[in-house]
């Protein structure tokens, strides 16, 4: 509701055409509904091919089924992460258009226009950080992005990522994905001039300590040009992508 | 050199124009040149107004000054960043024309061509996090982007920030700078649908451990499309701020 | 036994009513009677309507229903903490009065006379931490308070929080259980002029650390007006907002 | 602006007294007004006599001179936390009227109407923690509470904590302050059935982390009804201690 | 050996009553076997009555069973720790003369000749804590200790603790168990003037780290006379009283 | 005062010997001076000759000298820890016949009646963990014991401490002093069946974080008979191994 | 490809040898053959007897069996670490010559050429520690090595290892694997003059963290010539034994 | 002192050639002077051309001239680390022969024989690193080693490391030294198949933790072939390497 807005309501109250009771009404909840400028913006992205998400995680499949057939009325385009295959199985039986992308334990739905912007690349160390490489590159393709690919690169056999050296400057934003040392990001985001989202994951032992050292990795890069979020967050990764690649 | 160019040089080899020891020459050093793609583009940038920055802090006045003319003479743009005012002023005395800025402790100097895109937004929590900011808003403007700031908006009142929607609602990119307990990216990034650059600072006391309680603080963050940056570093923030903003 | 006390017991015996033994007796136990007047206070509480709460977890239910039992035969409310569904049903089945409550995983039983003090609101970011809440909600409530609640209300979409404004005003005490960044006590600590006991949950993955992220954020708000209780720790919140509200 | 003042407002608009552009320009801030309930209420408590407070650490006595005479030009109390010897030296030649109360290094002034509310208790465990609990001491005074202190009564001479009864059964809130093992507060919170707000102190060496074991040990105390507040923040128990007051 | 041994074998080697083959292979083991003076003092000890430990987790009952008749088929007392129920059972069936101590998950075996010197007395905060107070009863009664216990006497409730002062008073050695805040030591401490053996245990939750806030409240004590021992470490508690016993 | 002084002072009062307001004041008392056990009995440990301990950091040297001064004028020994040369000199001079420690930091006074009990061996492992093991000494000493010495013995050449078995197995008590990886005291614990008291030192750097390397070692060495104190606290290790060396 | 490849290929070109299509498609690749050198290199070190490892963790055994047979058809040596035994049946199914080792959990195939260089003997502290030990002794053996073991001889019986004396001094290479205080690489590495290499175990409860305070303990060691792998990483500290006893 | 010595003292004993005093004296210390093969052994070093290493921090300048001296007089080469410019001058005012290295802050004294085996290369990422990586180049060249160093080839720029093919892969053993991400040595330890002595740097900021993040990546690294030393412990990667180099 705009100043523009404000002032027709005003000239119909004078002109006696809205009654005060109601014109007080619209105003009074005025605040809020302004307030709420981002979640309509946010609402405004949806219709655009955003999707609402839903952490599966510790949800039950009903529940699930149940938060999936509302947002699919509404005609919202839908992914769920941390969904594994057996509640996805479950969820399948009550919605058969769903997909299910087993590697990422993603389930989504829905139609989401393409933009005809740059790629989003993915890339992983080890074949171990796939299923979080995944949940990124799921997360940027619903959210219609062009995505590509480069997996299992790390910095300990660094010719096999040079090879794809076009792949890498192609690119318009990349998300790096890796656990153990967490080196790949510092040395990718010495080679391009892109933006770079790094993802720590919790792959490795010992003092890996869940992703922390890669982390640590991340947050200390010597590189330009990077940022960080939360170890396992391959959604997050996604979506800020997304973002970028909007900008 | 790309394939086209290897193509010319073998043909002048083979008409005899370019003799062998200078092909071997010009060849035996492909691999590195050719490696050195990311070198190459990352001196492009440096021409386009891309600074070379300096690390000022453990550095003596006399050795940041020689680096600096160094830089100078290619008529490269300068940041010079964590250098206190004793050595700034130090260095004044040798070259005159470049500026101090005393709140980031940061020097510039250079020309910087300006681009049309958006705007990046840099927003504090409290008036001690304004140092960190202005780092990052300093790399941000020698890098050639149109800036805006919001500072002192923490979320303990939180009025403060609403007062200012206009400014968040248009900015491209935004830099949220904050210490203690480092909720206001979450606060933003649940406002706005444009990448957040989340910066943690050293600000606060006790169980702040010297920002690492904003920095969990803002990997854990509840809200979509936020990536975080070390603690203190303003220079990183604004520079992938930069890179998205060019995306 | 106060000073008075003595002088008439010292006067029974002068007079010869009190035989020496018998006096010896009661002053020989005096300093534990008297150390004890936390204990007798204590239990005055309790018979004032405040539960004798069991920590249910790493009991079996046998031992859960003997203690429940004893305190029944004395009249005293019941609460008891971290019970699930399946000891739950066990417990019932020799005690079928008591009523357990599924969300916060506690039973309770007696009569709790109300009082007519403030309401103590609680509050909860996600709907992951309603089971913490709900544990201090069920606690306040035993104890003899007004309670009200209002979940899911996240910073993340602080719309939801401010269209609630009245309940937050209103509120005398507030609880405010947020997990993963932390940062709803910031946030309502700078909205209300009550005192905030803020309950950091185990709620997230990666870098919350169970809970310790969250932690933090609440130890280093920059609001004024909050303390905390260990993580996860309904109970706690709701017993000293209990105290609280009595002051 | 409650719904009668906007019906005033539409009236006025419709009888022709109040022009459109005039009601647009009012209405239009009205959701940061109303946001504002906070602020306002805020402001209204300071003019209760609610200190604005400085943190002094970090600012210069010149910068802390000047923002003390804004606010007693408002009339409104000081109260200044963190100010070494010689900085309060120097603001007082500036402000002579001001008092400088070297144990806990705070700067206060102003009138403050006293409450007839209960009395707040500050502990101490040892002499060396005495700096934080008169910050705590003197923000409940400054506050308008009656206040009474306690200090060097740490565990490891109990009976001198038994000695003074009567002084923690008297007391409607308890703030107590304690470093090393910070073991005071779980003897307290035994032995009373008020509030106790715990503070950890940064006292020790080794082991003691500047106050984390402290700090731990408060957090995961057996006895309820004590809530923490950040290592060293006598402020913030003396703030939340005076809102638990006023309940 | 010493120089007088070998004295008298040198001249049994002049006289030629010992041949030179016998000398050197006697000779030639004398440094092991006098480094081994250690473990022949061992060795002692175990003939006066001190258990061989055997630590059970992690290994199978068969493989325990085998350990503990080899000890019994040298008439050694026997100690094995960290048994649970189940493998007990298994193994009393090839040993029946063994005891299974369900609280302490210990099994005991062989004659141990009391000594007459003071009392051990374990103490523990919460009835959670006993299993690792049991344990240390267990290896002061099986190393020949008087031994006493005073549990569920914890410091939330502190005149629990001073009904006993007779028990505190008269032990020699005293072992405190406790885990969440881990205070009492401290408090017992400042009670005594003997040496307090505090044993930190995991029971507690969320910032209780496993037992770490119990730790670190007793290494950061402010009474003296307290050492500490690993987390859990109920044998390694027993067993160091035991020595001290024996001083 | 036992039950016999109870019945005396009662059949006082019966015979009329004892006014009751007398004896009213003197029972009133009764709980703390009961209470007060400990504190009586510490009170005598000090006529018996132990040391009345002051920490002497963050002291000014005229508030050490008033405290010595008050203890000398009942007779007391005196022992201050952590004094540095300096501030001794200033002592000194008000106090000529204190005696300064320089290896230990420590001030000593007063006549200390000495035991015929067994000997307290203190151990360093480094020549850098001196101070910490000549403030044990001293400590050890000024309580009354027999001490000895053993430094620089540290595994790294582990034959310097087989050198000296016979000082090592004729101790009662051991206090073993180590920084950086700790293992001296698990190597003596092997040696030895006497108690061990184990004192990690902040001696290192990196990952010694300050003593904690060598703390964990302790706590978790294998060998038997090993209880660990904060660390630096050379004083702590004294202090307990002389109550040891009492039993 | 060196210069003198490069001048053949061209001088092939000029005498129309070698098309220029051949050539460009020749050095097209030339940047990542060259860079490749460390992969060719890797291949010829595999060709020579040295494995390709197999993480079998978190690996069907289908996956494993599919792997190892596209390695034997290469007829290259193979080694799978960290495989259960149930997984290991499985797997010997489908390939019945390949060997399991149940202690290392280890599978292993292929002929390996013997080197007759020097002995790497590998010592384990306690029997817990073997697993790890031997994973470090398969892998040393399976790169050719002749190899040595020593176990259950850590520091709290230390006479056992000096029995051991000529084993560790005629070692050209140690691994030294030790959980719990992690000391017996320090005291060994204080023996020999040889490298030593220490792997930490998560061996041990409480403070031992999982490895932590061993591997604390191994970089703080007062002992020279001592480096360190990760916690558990048997066949890391195996392989870089391997290189240091072919250099 | 092997068995023949002792048959051949016998012999004299039994001919009456040797004394049986003075037998009795040469094997009295026999345990040690064999327990002491470490120690011998060590000595040999010494005299082949290895430092007695002296760690100047924390010692005085004229407690290091004093060593030295001692040192010199036995014709030792002397390795003086940790040593500042003034410390420095002042003892080359008293040996005047002593060279002192600025940028490793070491001083280096005596003859030292070059042996003809493999080239040590010390590798830096920053030059920050720098001093760290000087401490061990001077350490491994005073052992006698061939040594060379390539500086300033962190990832961010990894075509600088690639242009120095040549010196990597010619090296014997890599000593990889490097802050912030700590992620060169995963990058080398790719590209050769030489052992990799990886030391973590203090250099970075925030969280760095004083190298602790460089610390965990090498730890963790994903390439093969990598050990660790502790955080800026550039004497123990080159007194290691060297051990290495002489295998």
């Amino acid at each position: 509701m705009n100043p523009e807005d404000i002032r027709q309501l005003l000239e119909g109250v004078k002109k006696g055409k809205v009654p005060i009771d109601a014109a007080v009404e619209r105003l009074k909840t005025l605040p809020f509904e302004d307030i709420g400028f981002a979640t309509l913006d946010h609402h405004r992205s949806l219709r655009k091919g955003f999707p609402e998400v839903i952490w599966g995680e510790g949800k039950t499949s009903s529940q699930i089924t149940m938060i999936i057939k509302k947002m699919l009325n509404k005609n919202y385009p839908v992914l769920v992460t941390r969904v594994d295959a057996r509640k996805a199985a479950c969820i399948k039986k009550s919605i058969p258009n769903i997909t299910y992308h087993p590697l990422s334990r993603t389930l989504t739905s829905g139609k989401i226009p393409k933009t005809e912007k740059g790629t989003i690349l993915v890339v992983s160390a080890g074949t171990s950080d796939i299923p979080v490489a995944e949940e990124a590159l799921i997360t940027a393709t619903i959210m219609g992005n062009k995505v590509d690919h480069l997996y299992d690169v790390g910095v300990a056999g660094i010719h096999r990522l040079f090879e794809k050296k076009d792949k890498l400057l192609s690119a318009s934003v990349l998300i790096v994905v890796a656990g153990m040392e967490g080196a790949l990001p510092s040395v990718i985001g010495g080679l391009v001039d892109k933006p770079v989202i790094a993802v720590p994951t919790s792959i490795g032992y010992g003092t890996g300590f869940g992703g922390i050292a890669a982390l640590l990795s991340m947050l200390n890069t010597c590189a330009s040009g990077i940022a960080v979020v939360n170890i396992d967050n391959g959604f997050g990764a996604g979506y800020i992508a997304s973002l970028i690649n909007r900008v």
